[in-house]
């Protein structure tokens, strides 16, 4: 297993505390050490299971949908060959599956008898799905404006969805609030979530025969991905399986930056900011919990910030759905981002990007967006 | 390559002929010898066209969106465990890829300028998406009064929709026009659709090392899986991959149920019904094309057909919701079939089926149909 450790105060916990955040406020990251063994990982099964010595959850904790090792394709973005990881296949349509499903197998391995969880979106459904494989009752607590449409995957999985009235910010306050007395699967705050997505770095290398790309575009909302990538390749790099860590370039929507002015004014928290509405809602966090980390792993890399426009993300999701990818608003932003990037990449440039989400999510957008 | 051979006349042409149908009217099957090497394919990356050899499309016309090599999962139904193979997870959300993808990629090799195809449904998006990566314009013929949320999908992927006033005949009958100077990639027609759906039995047999389950169930609308598995099955027989063609099952909507009429009749060809409305509607099909074929192979394995009633699938529906798995309806309808099915079987038998459709084909229908 591994231990919590406060990034604010250093204080540490085991991780049988279940805890989602420090006495003193800070936000906790896992001291963990792992081991891998390429020839041994080559002939198990293609889930992200097959680097369980990589993963913070005992042997025979495994909790699986099926999630991981989804195909890496070329697809021609930008006017060039680009590698993308097909996320939007994942069990539930987004690669939150992985960050579920590292999260909640540790949640079912010290015996929670619940969970709650504050999303509307694709990380809803991940924790919703796995909660039901792993027998879990879970509560999603969602913004009481939300269409009902869009909930409906979470209604399936059996979460006890609860509307609560005012802002996003007031959904995250009922939520802690319950988080009181019940395990908070927190895609934002529990590391063990982004020790689930760092399989998509694991898995990249795998797919190349062990070696890094020369740079991966991923979205910059709260960072679940891109935070779980560096992780991942940092971690690799420290194995000695990959030379260096790739890269990366994060991606904002223009309407909702905060990060990306940071990045630019030099600052290393985000930026207040004004937003405006955009297509791409599942990356608008106006003042995301992890900011900081992320401008820190960007800079670490070499990388910068990009934040797309709206008429470049609409671009992007026909582009996509026309030469054959479904993908919703939100990870069109993502390639809008990096058809911009490969504009100045050199041309023998490995470049990974990723589909984060499954265009049916949005299924009664498409008929609209579609241009038709 | 392949030769077409009338099932009627006997009549044979090259598949390079691109013809659908025989001149005496008669559906047209395939002429094909499969080989494969185990050894060799365990090595290749995880879509069907690790089956090369056994595909009569030449090497090098390979067209890919990641379809195939789906997780095969072992999930409680009817109170015992069934393994079900995750083809709602397939890049357009059915396992219809399968058959788009070969029949799409023998198209493209054939330079074919142009196909139209008859669908509202899942293999509408199939052949979409396919002709979208081959870049072959694309002509879907559906009846005009569908909802239109539902093809937002094909619009997506730039496909030419056409809406044909009257009824589903109609509908056909336009394509069949359209089809006399145009390529007709027809999932009930075309026989390499059946030799793309047949990668599914491939698939498990690998899965299970080179092993055949004892029973599978799958659906019976037109048959393309099923007739697709039985085609693939009786391939690895053939050449001594696994011991035996598994049990068939079949399974229909009672709402439309002309062939399990049939089969308790002892007939060979489909029976005249009454159709009721059903949640069912991607295996809704009165009077399939391919109905003969269908009862034979049913027979050959020993195997039979049931009829699933309505309050059968919601439920199934609902409880592979309650396990983490959203499917559509069409979908339950066959885990319906399966939970009834396993009650008479055999406790060591194993049992396989398929989730073949993505719950959020059916997003508008999530939140009524989940029961919360
Ligand atoms: C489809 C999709 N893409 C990207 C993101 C942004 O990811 P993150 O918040 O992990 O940066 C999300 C978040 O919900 C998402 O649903
Ligand atoms: C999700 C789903 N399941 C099952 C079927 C029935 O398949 P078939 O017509 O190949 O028998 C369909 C057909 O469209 C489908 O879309
Ligand atoms: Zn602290
Ligand atoms: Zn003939």
């Amino acid at each position: 297993m591994a231990t919590l450790v406060c990034k604010a105060c250093g204080e540490r916990f085991p991780d049988t505390d279940a805890r989602w955040r420090c006495g003193c406020g800070g936000v906790l990251d896992l001291d963990f050490t792992p081991s891998l063994d390429p020839a041994e990982v080559a002939g198990r099964p293609a889930t992200l299971w097959r680097y369980r010595e990589a993963l913070p959850v005992p042997e025979g904790a495994e909790l699986t949908l099926g999630e991981g090792f989804t195909p890496l394709l070329p697809v021609e973005i930008g006017g060039r060959e680009v590698l993308v990881k097909q996320e939007h296949l994942a069990p539930t349509g987004s690669y939150k599956d992985r960050g579920a499903a590292v999260m909640i197998a540790l949640a079912a391995h010290l015996g929670v008898s619940g969970v709650v969880e504050d999303s509307s979106g694709n990380a809803g459904c991940a924790v919703g799905a796995y909660c039901a494989k792993a027998g879990i009752p879970c509560r999603i607590f969602v913004p009481a404006d939300n269409s009902p449409g869009k909930l409906g995957q979470i209604e399936l999985y059996g979460a006890d969805l609860v509307a609560v009235p005012g802002s996003r910010e007031d959904t995250a306050a009922a939520c802690m609030e319950a988080a009181a007395d019940t395990f908070y699967a927190s895609h934002v705050y529990m590391p063990h979530f982004f020790h689930g997505t760092k399989t998509f770095a694991y898995e990249v290398a795998e797919q190349l025969g062990w070696r890094a790309p020369d740079t991966v575009v991923l979205p910059a909302g709260n960072g679940t991905l891109l935070l779980g990538a560096y992780i991942g390749f940092t971690e690799l790099a420290g194995m000695g399986l990959i030379e260096s860590v790739p890269r990366l370039i994060a991606v904002q929507s223009a309407g909702c930056a905060p990060l990306a002015a940071a990045f630019e004014a030099g600052a290393s928290v985000p930026a207040e900011i004004r937003t405006s509405p955009t297509l791409a809602e599942g990356i608008a966090i106006a003042a995301p919990v992890r900011g900081a980390d992320m401008l820190e792993a960007v800079r670490a890399t070499d990388g910068h910030f990009l934040a797309v426009e709206e008429d470049e993300i609409l671009a992007a999701f026909r582009d996509m759905g026309r030469k054959g990818y479904c993908i919703e608003p939100t990870s069109a932003a993502v390639i809008a981002g990096a058809a911009r990037y490969v504009r100045s990449a050199s041309p023998d440039e490995v470049v990974v990007t990723a589909f984060t989400g499954h265009g049916l999510k949005a299924g009664d957008k498409l008929h609209k967006l579609s241009g038709v």
